[in-house]
């Protein structure tokens, strides 16, 4: 490829680059901390649900189903996003419990939140089968990266 | 089937619905409410990003897609839950935007939802395609069913 070809792809991936960035920036760093404990918030009752059919005496699988599809769209909705400059401390009068290291140790929160949605997808799988021992063990092991996520970059509240 | 059979089941059905009726009762208001509220603020999100897209200069399918899966799977999660007896008024400190009419005007409530759910889970098909002027057709018709509920039972805010 001709160097001023390279140069001009350059270029065009900058500005598409500007573009998103510029629509992410329209976000307040108060509604982007909002919106992300929502997605949080919203995957905790439907965990809660999961567990109580694993671990009580009924098990619908339906209800399961539903639980894990939501836990797995949210997980895969590109959250990422909702972590913009300006929303690593408290914003507008909102509250975040995200830790700063979050925004400056990428390499390890992309990391955390790989593992966090690989497992999210696969009990959306799980749930499929309707198999209540998979799914109590793919539930755990779920559990276990939104843990591993807590520990390191969540402020106890 | 003997009269002993079919009242062995209807005692075998009551039993189970009290266990679920008992399952949910252990959400607390507040806490119906703020999950409920959590998913609509989600989908607000995703709605937003939708809306740039196909609004916007650039469409990006693969965002596209993720938000439209994460709006069908939130409308397909079972969310009808979360509007336990007493979430029908602020509780705990929480507000909601419910008005009571939601409750008692449950044939209409539930059409209203069933139309949502509808069109949520056809957004993720239409997304799926990549054709972005069918995904703002769709997104209008989506946002109808918002529409429609919040005139009959959403307080403005």
């Amino acid at each position: 490829m001709s160097k001023k070809i390279v140069l001009a792809l350059a270029a065009l991936a900058v500005s598409a680059s500007a573009l998103t960035a510029h629509a992410q920036q329209t976000l307040k760093p108060e509604q982007a901390i909002k919106y992300r404990q929502s997605a949080y918030s919203y995957i905790k009752w439907n965990m809660d649900r999961i567990k109580a059919n694993v671990e009580g005496a009924n098990y619908n699988k339906s209800e399961v189903i539903q639980a894990a599809n939501a836990i797995s769209a949210i997980a895969n909705s590109g959250m990422g996003a909702l972590y913009t400059p300006g929303s690593d401390k408290d914003a507008g009068g909102v509250k975040t419990y995200v830790k700063p290291e979050f925004f400056t140790k990428q390499q390890e929160a992309a990391r955390l939140a790989q593992n966090f949605i690989k497992e999210a997808t696969e009990l959306a799988k799980v749930a499929a089968s309707g198999n209540a021992a998979a799914v109590k063990s793919q539930y755990g092991k779920l559990g276990g990266t939104c843990k591993a996520c807590h520990d390191d970059f969540k402020v106890r509240n």
